[in-house]
């Protein structure tokens, strides 16, 4: 039977991060491939006790909600924000989402006419390039290095696009775990006022911070309000079942998104974001944070060691100061969107670097994440893992006769 | 600050369903204008055990899922639609989403390109109306009697439109309460098969059936598999805040909306799905809908025993079979929507008819909602509410000189 698709259908692709998520769901793979925390570290206790408070406030907790959420969980959004330097923002500036990812969906719907130009980082987060491409929109990506896009490219990108926004993961960014610079942040800022343009900053690891002394000042707090839409979600730092996510930002920008919402699904599940602001409110959501750094930092260092180890010829790598993934890059003659398969094979998976790039895909890349295996299953997978590059190291050199 | 929003949202307002949530949060206003089930009767306690037991299950449970939805609740969805007469379906033709709602949206997002019609009826659900514009679909109305769509324009439409598809609420629809006949059932299902379309059946009261021995038969029962979309929610029969829907359908429609939905959402809240499961399998929930029916009944028999008994001329209306809603067309120089206004300052809110309308709408229709209202509320409000229109009928008839 054929059906008669809509032309923005032409988009719409099985990803990469869905066929990994069927890949972790098999049993003997050790797999560095999903963006998965760790659900031993949930904290499934808090979690029970907040759901109990909620059904102790009666059966109005199960009835439907406004679109923009539970009023006040966006408080605690507020206040949790203000102490990241994002102020100046009310509850009715606060949406709430079906995880952050719905947040890039809205935000698209309301703003993305086809043909309109979204600049990105190169590499950038997976989904987000399928919701851009989704609405038909183009994406163009900027030059960047590790502290973040080159504002010589980005101001001659600004100006020969005419972009409708800029979307960036400006703190332990996916795939590539990058940190940017204040000073990029603040050129960034000062460019997208001059050139009249809305920047989107996707935060959802920017709470996983494995440094002590360092301050990574969101995008959203360097601005005077109108020009960034800021999301996060507590998918990583609580848990991801409730898929509760927000975006702050502009009203006039977070009313359309609104108004997208109710369109899309009405509200998001009312009974969890109760649940969560039960959760903030009664139990210490900040020391279980830091313990998850702990743990991911440690996890971290064990995947890195490991590379040393191997000490395979021509891998780089910046070791992440925070988020859930190592970036790695290894000899150009690798491919390793077509290695995927041996390596499957030998018991071990990971995204390939390619469909994270907007631009000419370096298909010697590819993403780790270090939170979801235990230090146990990083060393043998990382043992596997470098055992099947190697090999096809050797191959390479043998061919060529090096 | 000016924005440069996509060309789409010019459809996008805030409708009436939105605006009524607001005016139920108010104290003071007997409300017939959402469509509200009565949360007194929410099954709290069943509610509270699902989610222990699924908390017992241990951490896993809160952790991300696969896109489709949670396996096991698919299966239950299954066997509670073969009971209808829905069958021949897989869990893999089964996607759960964040209530009905998002099952309209998605199925929208990959069928509808600009331009591309839908045929509705006349009035239908306004919601559905507001997502097929957003995609900047046009809706054409097909002419319809109490027993469903005439088949003869329905024809002529399909011949002249081409539409996508056509969109209709067969049993207790929303807003009109209507019930289609089954004749008109089998001619749409022959009529969509002679000119290719698909058909989105949308039916989420179908489970709220006052008669007894009657049967209404779903569309997707008198289908081969091939042409009907199927979707319905658990907001009605169990509770709303857990937004949990689902759609049915041919596999290449259900994959293709998973993509949707994976760029939309990734998932749908999965606790809520796998608390629904343990609900489904160790509540009894089909109790529990005897028991709202019973409750639900005789409140409506309530409404229209008051409609009855203030006997305003010219008022027409079809007692209800099932579901939540009272339809009213009343005398047609009264303009229920400039009315409204005066009836909140009585105390009272409905919903005026003319949103609902694909095509001319009539402004002398209303729509109350009889199931969140308590028995004595009722009364309150249905007083307050004739009266309002009897001093309205009685101005047009001293202004007329009758």
């Amino acid at each position: 039977m054929k059906y008669a698709f809509a032309n923005r259908v032409r988009h719409l692709q099985s990803s990469a991060v869905r066929d990994i998520l069927k890949i972790v769901g098999q049993g003997n793979v050790i797999s560095f491939a999903g963006g998965l925390p760790d659900d031993d570290l949930f904290p499934l206790e808090g979690i029970e006790d907040a759901f109990n408070r909620v059904f102790k406030t009666g059966k109005k907790s199960l009835q439907y909600m406004e679109t923009e959420g539970y009023r006040p969980l966006r408080e605690v959004i507020l206040h949790r924000m203000a102490k990241k330097g994002i102020s100046g923002f009310t509850s009715d500036e606060v949406l709430i989402t079906t995880g952050s990812q719905q947040a890039i969906d809205l935000f698209s719907r309301i703003m993305l006419s086809p043909g309109d130009v979204v600049l990105t980082e190169d590499p950038t987060y997976l989904a987000a390039l399928q919701v851009f491409k989704s609405y038909e929109a183009e994406v163009v990506a900027v030059e960047s290095d590790d502290d973040g896009m080159l504002p010589g490219d980005l101001e001659e990108k600004l100006k020969q696009y005419h972009p409708k926004c800029v979307y960036v993961v400006p703190t332990f960014s996916n795939p590539a775990g990058r940190v940017w610079a204040l000073e990029r942040r603040k050129q960034l800022i000062d460019l997208v006022h001059r050139y009249k343009v809305v920047v989107f900053e996707d935060d959802p690891y920017g709470e996983l911070q494995f440094t002590e002394n360092e301050v990574y000042t969101p995008l959203a707090a360097l601005d005077d309000g109108t020009r960034v839409m800021y999301t996060s979600t507590f998918s990583k730092t609580a848990v991801p079942a409730l898929r509760t996510g927000w975006i702050t930002g502009p009203y006039q920008i977070i009313r359309m998104m609104a108004q997208a919402k109710q369109a899309n699904d009405l509200h998001s599940n009312s009974l969890s974001q109760q649940a969560l602001y039960e959760l903030c409110t009664h139990y210490d959501l900040d020391a279980h944070i830091k313990h998850l750094i702990e743990v991911y930092k440690s996890r971290m260092e064990i995947m890195v060691r490991c590379l040393e180890v191997a000490n395979l010829p021509n891998v780089h790598f910046v070791k992440p100061k925070g988020g859930m993934f190592l970036w790695i890059e290894v000899d150009e003659r690798i491919d390793l969107t077509s290695l995927l398969d041996k390596a499957v094979e030998h018991g071990v998976a990971y995204v390939p670097g390619e469909p994270f790039f907007a631009g000419n895909p370096k298909k010697n890349t590819m993403r780790l994440n270090f939170t979801h295996a235990t230090p146990e299953k990083i060393k043998q997978g990382m043992n596997l893992l470098t055992h099947v590059i190697s090999t096809e190291m050797n191959k390479h050199l043998v061919e060529i006769g090096e």
